[in-house]
């Protein structure tokens, strides 16, 4: 099927583009109330994730506010631990809870091969019905969770500030941790494979802990499982061509790195100057972010400057995929996404001389 | 008076040394049961740091343990906040807490100017007493928080994730931001100047949330005011001499313009390789760092692995005080710290050939 806006896709492959495209990281969800008003209809989130019509209905409703260049699946990051059998609570406030945290050595060798087919088949589902309900309008993104941030999780047993248990078992017993990263990233392959099968047109591995570790730390439990992931991809015939970003939160200092892993594009937060990442890897992959999502609090002039600023560092250089540095905030105003999505396609335009 | 061990302010100034010099943030802290025990008897954590008896002496309890090559002054980054009568409380498990925090312009405009002499004597009265007891043994550092990072107290009211607050004036009302930053600014720079007139030996800037921000916001909003603080203590007689460390916990993309602003030592939290930032900045300023404090959760042939690996990094190269790259975890055994203390000393005058 022929998309009728490509520009996501185009830009992924550095090709030039009329407007840079733009799309925003939990686009789907709190800010929205017609979101929250699925919500409440579901009961509870993790409900909401596994009813395919309606993780469908929350997909697509921001694409009907604002001209957003691509969908991107609602789910979780933590869908594959959840499968894994380790008692996944998703509640607001407190945040992720896994009631059978994995602590020793045994627990991580007990842990269960998912079958992504039958455990998951609530997340292909959901795939194949969104791409119906989008009919080619824009391209459909996939993701998961990196397989250290699955572990952050999956070790402590839900969110952490000093990542301690899961920072003891990979200084302690290397060998366990290695072991858990390598079973996380058995799953995150096949289920990024079944998700390409399904039909999402992009793919993205949120690394969203890979950041609180040192640099040897960084490449050995978080990037060199990345990079197995985009090697596995690259050589299957169904995901072979469909492009693959890399975001690791705090991972400014390593984007060399990260490009070296072959994906397409890499995300960034918006510690890093984006024009110091063009300089960087701008010639061998796109390039995603990178406003600060807190700039949306503030006026609707102060959001247009700061998209306007962050455009003028790519000028006319193919490769940018605007987003946000981070996830949007609950308490933002839905008008100022608008704002947002509005002033990058015009001001990208005018950029380019279109 | 002549130090006995003078190895800290050796490598500040980059000359050589018989061996890595070694203090631990937070040295003297909660993981220390004489310090639970003092502060138990204190009360609460404001009147042990509001009494120079117990400031002192919970300064010194860690320099009994361990053979550390200076001591840290103990006092809290909010003691200005506080003096400007924000209605500090410090809670463990909670964290701090301002009863009136700063949300709108006239909070800001009304914020009164402290008289450090009298406001803070208690401060510079430990600072006298602690100098006294230490008789020479190791130099004293003296410390306060960053403007930025007392503006993220001082707005926020507390700790906070997302910043919200702070981060909505600086984008939405940037001059009131700004004016809060000068006045903050000025009262470090008095604080300061109280310190090294009272004796410490050594200047540390602690900017814990200066990562948060965008490099331009950085620039703007945290590091210009850091750079007018050391150039102001530079300018004058009593503080010129005294090494400053600037420390912005999550710069590590900024080490040059940190460099840059005249001070004598960066401090590196753990995600930098300090070959890297020796390679960037080693040729104009020392650095300290950067062991991640999580490895202290491990056993102490990791903890000496560890170590011995960062020391390499550094070789034979001066200025180097070794340090953790964060504050040092309340739930850490003492005895990993001896075993860290001892480990830099050994294998960095093995390095030397001493």
């Amino acid at each position: 099927m022929t998309l009728k806006n490509d520009r996501l896709l185009r830009a992924l492959r550095r090709e030039s583009v009329d407007c840079t495209p733009v799309w925003i990281m939990r686009q789907a969800g709190r800010y929205l109330p017609e979101y929250r008003e699925t919500r409440t209809k579901a009961g509870d989130f993790l409900t909401l994730c596994k009813t395919p019509e309606l993780a469908c209905e929350v997909t697509l409703q921001p694409l009907r506010r604002f001209e957003l260049d691509a969908a991107i699946l609602f789910s979780d990051i933590l869908t594959i631990p959840d499968a894994m059998g380790l008692g996944l609570t998703l509640n607001e406030g407190v945040g992720p809870r896994f009631s059978k945290p994995l602590r020793a050595a045994a627990d991580v060798e007990k842990l269960p091969e998912i079958d992504v087919s039958s455990d998951l088949a609530y997340v292909t589902d959901a795939v194949k019905m969104i791409r119906r309900e989008l009919d080619g309008a824009v391209p459909l993104i996939g993701f998961s969770g990196s397989p250290w941030t699955l572990a952050t999780y999956m070790v402590e047993g839900g969110g952490s500030k000093d990542f301690r248990l899961v920072k003891g078992m990979m200084h302690d017993q290397p060998r366990v941790a290695h072991s858990l990263l390598q079973k996380n990233t058995d799953a995150v392959v096949n289920y990024l494979k079944a998700q390409a099968a399904a039909g999402v047109q992009s793919l993205m591995l949120f690394d969203t802990w890979g950041g609180v570790l040192s640099t040897p730390d960084y490449v050995d439990f978080s990037l060199s499982y990345m990079a197995q992931i985009v090697e596995a991809l690259k050589a299957d015939e169904v995901s072979r061509d469909i492009p693959i970003t890399l975001f690791t939160k705090g991972g400014g200092q390593w984007l060399e790195k990260i490009a070296d892993t072959g994906c397409d594009a890499v995300g960034l937060d918006w510690t890093t100057p984006l024009s110091d990442a063009y300089q960087r890897i701008g010639d061998r992959v796109a390039l995603q972010g990178n406003m600060d999502p807190t700039v949306l609090y503030a006026s609707d002039t102060k959001v247009q400057t700061e998209a306007t600023r962050i455009l003028h560092e790519m000028g006319t250089a193919n490769g940018h995929i605007f987003n946000l540095g981070h996830g949007i905030h609950p308490q933002i105003e839905p008008a100022r996404v608008k704002t947002l999505v509005d002033t990058v396609h015009s001001v990208s335009k005018e950029i380019r001389g279109n």
